[in-house]
This record gives C-alpha cells, sequence and structure tokens, in this order.
C-alpha cells in the first residue's frame, strides 16, 4: 500500500527533510534500496551504506540524519519508527471469516464467525475461538483451548488441552503449547510420571516462534505475561512465569518453576535453572547460565567466545588447573612477604 | 477421583497423621492449596510455605512432618508417593477404541480394535499398533512403524518408516523419531549423502518430549531402552545408544554413535560429541560439554555460569591469555627459587 | 540391489583386493557384518574392529588395507565411496506422480504430473512443484511456495508463503521454513512487530535436518546456498546466507543478518550473533560462541569441557576472580623487579 512521506511524517510524528509528496511502496535495506523504496538506520554498523543509498526516503535519528543524501524521516527511535511504517505499506491480509473444506471442527467447539479455520486443521470439543482469529493450515486445538480475538495461529500450531491464549498473539508455525511438562519422580526400579494438571495461559500481543515449546503446569499454571516475545525453538518449562515484555532469543531454555521479570532480554541459548527468580529489567547475553536467583537488575554474562583452536586450548588446559595455578600465586604472595623464598640467603 | 486420606495411606504405604475419612479431589502447591486438595513437599526450597499451607493433606518424610499443619502422609519418597496420588486423581481417560472419521488409515495396516486413530492422523500401510495404544491429532506413521500396547501418542508425532516404540510410551507432540541422521561424506566438490539405513528401536516406558528428535541408525539401529525419559528439543544422532531409566532435560544433544549408560542424568543443554561411551550412573549437570568417554559413574560439570557483565567480561580477557599468566607464574617460582630476579643485587 | 566387487570397483574406482565375483546386497558395522554385507573403515577408533570382521568386503584406504581379512575395495576416500555404494545397494524409491485422496491442493498450484503429493498435504494456491519432487505426508505449503526438481520434503515439512527450495534437496520432518523472522522494535510500551516481508530462498543440494527452523528475510531474502547441509534443530535467523557447502551439525543457532562463508564446518550447539561475517573455510567446534566476525581461514573453539564437578567447581571459583588473580602476578612481577617486597631489607 503506497504512501506519501508527508503522510509518513504526519502519522508517525517525523521530522521530514525532503519532497513530501514522494511516494513510497515499499521497504529495502540501505544499499540495495531504490526508487520507491523506504529504508532506515538504526545500527550504526550500517551507517557506512548511508551515503550511497538510493532509497527514495530513510527512517533515521537527528543525528544522522545530515549526512542522508535522500529523503529523511527524522524519528527518536528510527527502528520502531520504521516497524510502524513497514506495518503499512504490507498490511496483514484481513482474516476472512469461515473455514476451509478440509477444516474438522468437533460440533462442541464456538468459534466466532468472523474467525477462519485453516486448511487442516482440527479443532476439538469445547474450544473457543474469537474474533478474527486465524487457525493456520494443519494446527491442532485440542480440547478446551481458548483463543482470543485478532489471534493469528500461522500454520500447524499445537495447542493442546486446556491452553489458553490471549488477543493480537501471533504463534509461528510447528510451535507446541501445553503439552506435558516433565516431571518424573525416581523410585526404585526408575522413574513414576508426576501428572501434569495445569494449564498454559498466554497474554495479550505475545509472539512465540517457529517450534518453540512452552509446557503445561505441573501443579498451578505456565504463565505468559502480556507482550512476551519469544523466538525460535525455546523451551519454557512447566510451571515458569515470564513477566511482560520480557523477550527472548532463539534456542533459550527456561527450566521448571522459575520466574523471569518484567521487560527482561535473554540472549540466545541463554539457560536458567529450574526454581529460581531473575527479577525485572535483567539482561542476560547469549548462553548464559542462570543457576542462582538474581536479585539486582543489569546485564549479566557467562560464555566464553570463539578463539583460535590451538590457543583455546592451552587456555582450557590452564583452566582445568586454576584452583592449583591460584593456590601458587598464593604460595609466592606468602613466601615474598616472609621471605621464606625470596630472601638474599638464596 | 476423590480419595479418603486413609485409602491413600494403605494404597501407598504412608503412615497418616490426620483424619483418615478427609476426602481430597485434586493437587495444588502448598502455598495455593485450599480445602480438598492434596500437596507435597518435596524440595527444601518450598519448606518456608509449610506452617501455612491450607491443604487439605501434605505428602512429605518424617523429618518435615512435625511441622505440618494440616493432615500428613508420611513417605520415605514423598515425590514418588504424590506422583502416585496424582495419577489416582486424575486418572488418564481410557482410551476409546476406533478411529476419528479424519483419520487416514491404509489398508495394510494392523490396528488392534482397542486402539485410537485420532483425527487427521495418517497410519501408512505395514503399521502394527496395540492394544489401547493412542494416536493422537495429526501424527504421522510412515510404513512398517510399530507401536506396543498403551502407547500414547499425544498429537502431530512423527514417526519415520520402520520406527518400533514398545509400551506404555509417551510422546508428546511434535517429536520426529526415526528421520534422517546426519551422515554427508566429504567430498572434492561437496558432500556425498550417505544412505541412512537403521530404525529406531524404542523400548518400554520411555517419554519423549515435545519437538524432540531421534534419528534413525546410519547403518544399525538407533536404540532407546526401557523407562529412559527425555524431556522437549532434544537431539539424539544416529546410531546412539541410551542405556535403561537415564533422563534428560530439555535442549540437550548427544552425536552419532555414543552409547550412554543406565540411570544417567543429563542436565538441561548438556552435550555430547560423537563415538563416545559414558559408563553407567553419570550425572552431567547443565550445559556440560562432554568430548571424552567418561568411566567412572560420578558427577560432572563443565559450564561457566551468570556474572555481572563487565567483571564477566574481564575474566574472560584474562582466560584468553591464560596459558601466558600460568607460564609467568612459572617464571616467578623459577625466579624465586634461583635468585635470578629475587637477588638482593636488584 | 545386490552387486559384485568387481563392478563396485570399477564403478567407483578403487583398488579390488579379494574375489571379484563376491556379491554383497547390505551394509553393516564392521564388527556386526557378516556374509553378503559390505563395511567401510574411515574413523581410526573402529580399527580394532578389522582384525575380527567377517563382512564380505571392505572398503578402505591403503594404508589399512594390508590388515583386511577379507575382501578390501581400497580407496582415497572410503567415507565417500562407501556412501555412493551404500547409494547403489539402497536405492531410493522412484516418486510416483500423483497425489494421495487426503491430500488438499487448492486449483491455483502448478503441480508436476510426475511430483508425489502425499497424504494429509496442502498445497496452496500459487505453489509449484517441479519433476518428481516428493511433498510428504502432512507437509504445508503456502502460497506461492517453490519446490525444485528431485526435492524430498519428507514429511510434516512447513513452507511458508513465498519460500523457495532448490533441486535434488532433502527436508527432513517438522522443519519450518520461511517464518517471520524475530523482529520486535523496542518502544515507550513495549514491542513493535517488524513486519518480516523476505523470504527464504534455498539452493540446489541443500538437506535440511528435522524440526530446524529457518525464518524469512525480514527485509531482503534469507539465503541458504548449493550443497549446505543443516542437521537437527538448527536455527537459521532472518536474513542470514549460508555460503555453499557449509555444514551445521545440530542444535547451532545463527542469528540474523549474519553472513557464513563457503565450505564451513559449525560443530553441534555453535552460536553466532547477529549481522557478522564469517570468512570461507572456517570451523567452529562444538558449542563455540562467535561474538566477532572472523577474517581467517582455520579452527576456532570457545567451550569448556567436562571434568568432575568438585574440581570444576573450584576453577569456576578462580575463573570468577581471575581478573583478580592476573593483577596479582603482575604485582608480584613488580615488586620482584623493583625490590619493594623481594628485597633483602625485609
Amino acid at each position: 500500500m503506497p504512501a506519501r512521506l508527508a503522510d509518513l511524517a504526519v502519522r508517525f510524528g517525523c521530522e521530514l527533510r525532503g519532497d513530501p509528496d514522494t511516494v513510497v511502496d515499499r521497504v529495502a535495506p540501505l544499499q540495495d534500496a531504490g526508487p520507491g523504496a523506504i529504508s532506515f538506520l538504526a545500527n550504526a554498523q550500517y551507517r557506512r551504506h548511508l551515503p550511497t543509498t538510493r532509497a527514495a526516503a530513510v527512517v533515521l535519528d537527528a543525528a544522522t540524519a545530515a549526512q542522508c543524501p535522500v529523503a529523511a524521516l527524522v524519528s527518536d527511535n528510527p527502528y520502531a519508527t520504521y516497524a510502524r511504517i513497514a506495518q503499512l505499506l504490507y498490511p496483514l491480509p484481513a482474516v476472512a471469516g469461515g473455514r476451509h473444506s478440509s477444516a474438522i471442527v468437533e460440533p462442541g467447539a464456538e468459534i466466532d464467525p468472523t474467525a477462519w479455520i485453516g486448511p487442516n486443521a482440527y479443532v476439538a470439543n469445547g474450544v473457543r475461538i474469537g474474533r478474527r482469529a486465524s487457525v493456520g493450515a494443519g494446527s491442532m486445538l485440542l480440547e478446551r483451548v481458548q483463543v482470543g480475538d485478532d489471534t493469528l495461529l500461522m500454520a500447524r500450531v499445537t495447542l493442546c488441552a486446556g491452553t489458553i491464549v490471549g488477543e493480537r498473539c501471533v504463534l509461528q508455525p510447528g510451535c507446541v503449547i501445553g503439552a506435558d511438562g516433565f516431571g518424573h519422580a525416581r523410585d526404585r526400579d526408575g522413574y513414576v510420571k508426576v501428572p501434569q494438571v495445569g494449564a498454559v495461559v498466554i497474554g495479550n500481543d505475545v509472539e512465540v516462534g517457529s517450534n518453540s515449546t512452552i509446557d503445561r503446569g505441573a501443579i498451578g499454571d505456565t504463565v505468559i505475561e502480556d507482550g512476551v516475545k519469544i523466538d525460535n525453538l525455546v523451551q519454557i518449562g512447566h510451571n515458569v512465569r515470564v513477566g511482560a515484555h520480557t523477550v527472548m532469543a532463539a534456542c533459550v531454555g527456561v527450566s521448571g518453576s522459575t520466574t523471569i521479570g518484567k521487560r527482561c532480554m535473554l540472549g540466545g541459548m541463554v539457560g536458567v535453572a529450574g526454581h529460581l527468580t531473575i527479577c525485572d529489567d535483567v539482561a542476560l547475553t547469549g548462553r548464559t547460565s542462570v543457576l542462582r536467583s538474581i536479585e539486582q537488575p543489569g546485564v549479566y554474562s557467562g560464555s566464553l567466545w570463539a578463539d583460535e583452536a590451538q590457543r583455546f586450548r592451552r587456555n582450557v588446559a590452564r583452566f582445568n588447573r586454576l584452583d592449583e595455578l591460584a593456590r601458587r600465586v598464593q604460595r609466592l604472595e606468602t613466601t615474598g612477604r616472609n621471605g621464606e623464598r625470596g630472601g638474599c640467603d638464596e
């Protein structure tokens, strides 16, 4: 859907530097953009592409606007403004109410007439689906699932019995919400399965990535609060609570019964042990392992990074005797101080 | 299904302290429980909730029973006893024999009449399904798959050609059993695919979590022995053997041709390299990388944990020169001994 | 399909030592092989099984051929030669053109008559499927997907709108190609979804493992070049480019907008941060975290490995104060040099 720069500036509160009648109808990266495309600059790493861009316009901040060779939409938050402009240029198709001829809907399901049930989807008894919600191809909604208004199940989403999903959520393909948590009590001859009797309750405006898994509570519910964004291949254990507006990058794992605060940021591959509490406003850089509760907001890290393999190996070999090395340093300090080995009689 | 405390005590061999006629009909956490709910105390971290619990009864051990303000079921293994009580209160619905009208079953499949084939499930030729087994919605059972008695495929489970699953197993949604392993032989111009001709053989009483993957053998089979419990998003490579009653938490990866012993415990995100052997009774804490075979039972670790980011970065910078640091300490020790630098002529 | 050793030797350019008329019809590991089976030796770890093997023949290199007690096919690259022989012995069944009666194909799809659409598969409008391609059971091909000649979607593969897959690819069950990338712009009250408007473009001869996920570009495309091999549970973020003939073991994660070169090898659980460039011919050992671009070919590592837990813990405790330890060593060196503490006046 094309838009005039003047209209974009007014609608999204930007200062416009350039021809207000220029029309844009698509987005493109700075280095690939041509006439008709709008681009953005939000990451300093890409500033080098700005002087040569051939975009029709660029969304950027005041500090970089001067170097912009084309029309500029100046914004305090160029990335969010770009996102809103892109939403306008690429509107989601309206959900057409009804159902595909191949959808299987049990008679006891309550589906708003404005909702869509896609091909090969299955909707069990007791399911309730809200207005303009879309159940994508091949999705499986088991007993008593609830899906709020305007929520999109993209395709092949599995919502197990009793799962509740709020409004305006987006669930990507392959995610599994509400399956059994991992509960097995050790006994003489192996393990006894602990019945998982809680549900998963997902708030509004939540996104869950492809093939991610969120387990139902063992006892009580697993809760994902409003505005949480979860990337692909993330695992959320039973009885976890994730606070509002927390984001998790791909391949994160959160063990059971842990509570994560609001507005936290978990980098890719972060792992959090079970039965912990992480307070609000904590950022965990990629691959950090959290083994104790965190009570202070801030940034935490915990993973080494790539080095040339031979050198790395030598350093690990030293790490594996680090306690001994530290004791040797201590001994040196002591002998230095008391003269036993550092004295002039040697 | 409600139960009298007296009956629970007799059935599960607990000592009952409290009114034998009290009836419970559900489970709840200590801090949320009310009348009619039974709770349990197995993790010391939650003992603080015991004095104020309003549960009808609590399953706990002799050491904590004295502090229980309500009826107590005293057990040597409170968690396992709780699990059995919960199984009684929340019985799985009996599997109704037959098939959903939307299920696709090829004529050459042999399905016990007491088994259930769910909506949109597909059962190929040569498949054999045992008594009271349940093939959940959207599951795909390809050629020659065998599913044992009382096994539950929860929903959208994929069993590739030739996969054998034992009795009383539970396979969670999205898991993929028996797909090709990762076999590619390097050659001049890229890679040649190595045909994967083995199968996956899963024993009895095995659980596999949501979206986990277990690859077929390249040559010979991949074997999961009885009683193994595998959490979500776990990867088991081709020709792996996992010993009986071993448990794996979420996001574990086991590379091809590795053998893991019996009664092992793999914490979340553990990674095991290929062609190794891990003996029985090994515990690997979360995110440990195993690069060599382990021949002694015991507990092994291998991952750092979260620290404040600035401090962590400084420590990593030192780690990256740790070999050099160790050499400097060595030099100090030597010069200390031989007086080259520590002498009084300086 | 049985084969004479003489024919195999000619066809694959091996030197044959043994009876040219011996026939083999299956593969087996050295230690389990019997009459009629061909085996191979490519990993020195298994050489101990060579003297006692009862295989009909073994594929191996000149250095080990002398110890082979049975017929030998001597090859410069035994593993690749074995792969080709196994392909011959276990030919893939030819794809039968047509569609299963339960397949749902929209009228606007263009499917070559030699392609197969399996049970419960869904093919949307605008999809194009090439010659002899196979769309396995339960696969979902959304709008405008293209699948090249001879490509196999094994089962339950999801190709989101606009995804392009080349020729001779193999996509394992549960993989999700072309879902939204993780794009959310932080704003005052949470996050704004950044429309993901690019596609995924996959070249020829690519393999993607079970339950792996490859996200569509946010702006521009995500590109997987020819010959790339991706194992299970791998995550590829939006706008990533993976160079030709690069291989990735299971559980790898590549963050958005990163470019990986040609012929790279990523071990299991490797993680690569976003917006980086890794040059051609880089090998990353298992669980390495890449936080900066890599400009030199070579081998890089970055993960500790398993040690006995008590010792490991002590070493981590020292690591967490490593910067301080290094300062102490520095102080020792200085005081040694300037005599402040090491002098003979103490």
